[in-house]
């Protein structure tokens, strides 16, 4: 079971605020490897957290999680567009999440002063607040043998 | 900016809960890949979000988020204990988050009933509330060629 006392204390706090060229969920690119070329983001770290950017230099690729405050309720099931049948939202990527927490692994292009970092391959809305920078490692993140299930003649990957 | 308005209204809710050999964060391995072999652990959804959960077998892997309810505050810089220096908190893994949300990729080895998945390759205490689960997608999420930064001398990959 979950602690229950515990679950109800889930305070977020954004760390900053995710720039990117989309203004509304419509303009969003089904993933951030679909436009080609794929645009310069950026992501400000709010002052109280630019400290926890220490030795950030030297990662090539961070996965951001992020806060989909933009996106319509929850919805367990839907068909997508490109599909014939319901599927689960935990089989998908679609932003409308019981937990709208967006999960990126964009390329890292360096620092603009010491609060923003130069990104690439994000997905969502101009603003969004950002949650979290992970470094991403090759170690434990990568899975190049992985199957995608139903998604699998549906995916694509642009670079 | 980020939106302020909304920015206060991100209430998370627990889709389920983790289900590990480890009972407390001193127990816990350094990532889920550390123990060889990784020990089967489960993540069970609530019955409201079963339905979520529908076309997820085919998938080899699958990324976790869930809520480290159990760890100190936020440390927003510490030194490693198998390094020499300072590293800011977004340059690691460690969970003294500002949002203790964990991520781990796990490997999916099928259902129990219709609400248990067993997984591999967890890293967190057993009952963590289970935030959120994503298809792992090798179109957006691997890359095999990314580079590690400080941690490459430290990074080890045991499978």
């Amino acid at each position: 079971m979950a602690r229950a006392a515990d679950v109800e204390m889930m305070p977020l706090r954004p760390i900053g605020t995710l720039h990117t060229p989309w203004r509304s969920v419509a303009e969003c690119p089904r993933n951030g490897r679909q436009p080609d070329p794929a645009p310069l983001c950026t992501a400000t770290v709010l002052p109280d957290y630019i400290e926890g950017l220490r030795s950030i230099e030297g990662f090539s690729h961070l996965i951001l999680l992020y806060w989909m405050d933009q996106v319509k309720s929850p919805e367990l099931s839907f068909t997508p567009p490109f599909d014939a049948q319901p599927r689960g939202i935990f089989s998908t990527r679609s932003p409308r999440r019981p937990n709208p927490i967006g999960l990126s692994v964009v390329a890292f292009e360096g620092m603009t002063g010491t609060d923003t970092l130069k990104v690439r391959f994000l997905d969502c809305i101009d603003g969004t607040p950002l949650l979290d920078i992970k470094p991403y490692l090759k170690t434990t993140d990568c899975e190049p043998a992985s199957t995608m299930g139903w998604l699998e003649q549906h995916a694509t990957r642009r670079r």
